[in-house]
């Protein structure tokens, strides 16, 4: 962390509506773990798993709920939902460099392609035939930007992203590096001799202030466009299949991967290494457990999950051999059931 | 969907074999979904998930089977498997721009490195000593071919595309963004002190026709190679480990992985994210479902699966808890079936 | 394999501290599997799986264990640990290029980066303000290092790899093609209208010997580093979420993710696709099979996995709908325990 000319508590409490408490005259100029923060850092306090190391702070102010203001031996920052208002104070701290605009010399822009004098193309950037670069974007070094791409006012491109064909981006999307979108959806059919290549004509459409992990991969659609609406936020490494559609603020960890032609809705949140099946629906507000396979359409919001609890091993194969039985070990309760009843009542007789 | 010059239905039918019911006059000039197809538009019904939108189609023609015919208000092309035609017919209206042959100014080519005249190096390739591009290749932006690596006739590699060292692709081959094919096996001993890196001096060799999706990683070999035969599909951030070998016409879905040395048969169907075991064999035709791991060979053809249904969390969870329980479970109900027996038993007595 | 000078059995016997029998007078040039290796080439026996191609081997040595030197038909070099024995042998006959120093001149420096003159700097890559490169570094083609990123000695980075910012690699890292580090972390806070960015302000650590798989991502830090210790190795497509830390010579396989803040000890085996929940610890020397969810912290060393195991889908159906029955299941069994013990106890009075 660089210093910065620092701000007051009070300013800080004044600028994101908090209450401060303690001294509030002191100047900070960072922001640190709770456990290592020192006097000119600020700390947060969101996670109860954290308040044991409340007590031993050294921070210069901690910013947190009202419930743990009493036991906090530095001044503090009162905040209804403490991580929200830290992420607000520590935007303050970040120190981005913000390349010039311009294209670099190395760029390959094609004659038909449109780059706004305001946007900045990095070293090896190639601008194909057709696409358009709006004002303030900001491509890495080394981004394609293939036919028919439109990346759109204040976007930018980490290193190595790839817009195939027909990918069209929001304002302000956010693309980490190594993600490709517009590739080909995996779309075949079946003759006698082999696969036949089902042609992908859609493209991908991705909504205002959207995020894209590194190494993502968004395909375009068969027919009609893959689209995230706004604000949805994807990890790295997620798998979007062609003609899925995910609603505004939705968020995906890392690993997840939805199948062809899903709909999922807004506010959803899908859990790393989820899986999605293809053609069905999950409805607004839906919470999806890590790892879980989902294989219906959900039509109530809420928390569903799928898979077995983690086990010592010995302990997990001797569980795991009777899930082939279940169907059978169902039967003979059920048997059992009919035999004990048959047995009480000659008994009573 | 750019307009294209049109083809009567009649044409069409004649073209591909179909039999035309209706108004076959009709000029067709692009594709579209059976929802929102217009009158210049095919559409299709291949699922019969979307039957319902057939009686309101306004497609100028829709590929369908002969059961849905009657109930067509547009002129029909019927199809033993609509898809099919619908894969083949909707290829004429695609509008892929070729690259002109020739090696752009920005790639870097080994003075030994063989490109024919009539392939396409895209801008910024790396095309290392003895790599050999083959007649009528097409490499995308910054695709890096490395020693001993070969890239055969008419195949193309999407932008960043890397082929490490000993990758011999076949001909037709399509790579799309990303993909990795070729970088070292994961191959560790162990010594007192650390691991200890085992030489990886095999190769990747991909048959004709594969088509291999983007950010995929196909590892290669320990000693012998990593082989996929003709026709093999892969989709996105697929892991193929060392000395895998995939049967032709086999296709994986996204983010499926095989651990090292497994064999995978012909014509077999690999699910999303599912997981197939290292020093396996899965033989000719089976289907392993999204999300299975396959533990052990599998001999038989047919369809595959394992893994736990979605549930409303709080049910899962006392289910999930019943699951470390189970054998002990099955044991009770042994002991009840003997009690149970000995009483009856008893009271028969 | 290209052949190489050779070298006696009797002097790999010495140089790698083997004892040699039957005649070791022989030259060996390469190494192949004991299925296929010929009269000059070394093979090995390390997998108990494949003994029975022993003795039908005509390989000119086998590297293998005292226990089945008597069944093999060539000499041998019996070692304690084959596969370690082999793996330091093949070294031998592994030829790899080894790019000359110097920067090549496509490639973008900035003004006060500092790239050691025994480093070599591939076609296209992006070394940008304050970046390291330390001595006998090695950069494949396009490769980007960000602000504050520091490339230790002898370190390798494959094509198109991305350091985005505060990254910093020790000694003799080995990373492969499309590996991102450093990109942000997923830290989203909730507001009324939406996602708020968590500013990562943290860098990742890369130990001395690491190895990083083939697009595998590694997250920067939200307030610390994400830490790998020395000598930890990881596949291709792992995910590693922010302000992780992995101990030393732990290896993780393929697919497998690890969520924010996890902790995860020395020498520990994660297999592939397996997941790991964040803010929680695994101890060291702890195994995970593949696919396995870990979501609770685990204290003790051991093998520990979840899952279901593959069945044909048919008995997978009914197994699996049971799954939703099971705590019903076994509340069924409990109360015929009851019924049964009272109608015993009746039934002896």
């Amino acid at each position: 962390m660089e210093p910065s000319n620092g701000y007051r508590i009070d300013e800080l409490a004044r600028r994101f509506g908090l209450e401060a408490r303690g001294d509030s005259t002191r100047v900070i100029r960072g922001v640190a773990p709770l456990a290592c923060a020192e006097r000119e850092q600020l700390a947060f306090l969101a996670n109860p798993r954290y308040a044991s190391e409340l007590a031993r702070t050294r921070a210069g102010v901690v910013v947190l709920g009202a419930e743990h203001a009493g036991a906090s031996p530095s001044p503090v920052l009162i905040a209804r939902d403490p991580y929200l208002a830290y992420a607000r104070i520590a935007a303050l701290f970040e120190h981005l460099p913000a390349p010039a605009p311009g294209i670099h010399p190395t760029a390959v822009i094609a004659a038909d392609a449109r780059v706004d004098a305001t946007a900045s193309v990095g070293p090896g950037c190639v601008i194909e035939s057709g696409a358009i670069i709006e004002s303030g974007a900001r491509l890495g070094p080394h981004c394609t930007v293939g036919p028919a791409c439109t990346v759109g006012a204040q976007s930018q491109l980490g290193a190595h992203v790839t817009l195939v064909t027909r990918v069209v981006l929001g304002k302000r999307v956010l693309i980490h590096p190594g993600a490709v979108l517009g590739a080909d959806g995996f779309g075949l059919a079946r003759d006698e001799d082999g696969w036949v290549k089902v042609p992908q004509l859609g493209g991908v459409c991705i909504g205002d202030d959207c995020e894209i992990g590194a190494n993502t991969t968004i395909d375009r659609g068969a027919l009609e466009d893959t689209v995230l609406e706004n604000d949805v936020r994807l990890d790295n490494q997620i798998q979007i299949a062609h003609n899925v559609r995910i609603g505004a603020h939705s968020a995906l960890a890392g690993c997840a991967a939805v199948a062809g032609s899903a709909i999922i809705g807004r506010n959803c949140l899908i859990g790393g290494s989820a899986g999605v099946l293809g053609h069905l629906e999950v409805t607004d507000g839906v919470t999806i457990t890590a790892m879980t396979l989902v294989t219906h359409s959900i039509r109530e919001p809420g928390v569903y999950s799928s898979g077995a609890p983690v086990e010592e091993n010995r302990a997990w194969r001797r569980n795991a051999a009777r899930m082939r039985q279940l169907d059978s070990m169902a039967r003979r309760i059920a048997a059992l059931e009919k035999q004990l009843q048959a047995l009480t009542k000659e008994s009573n007789e």
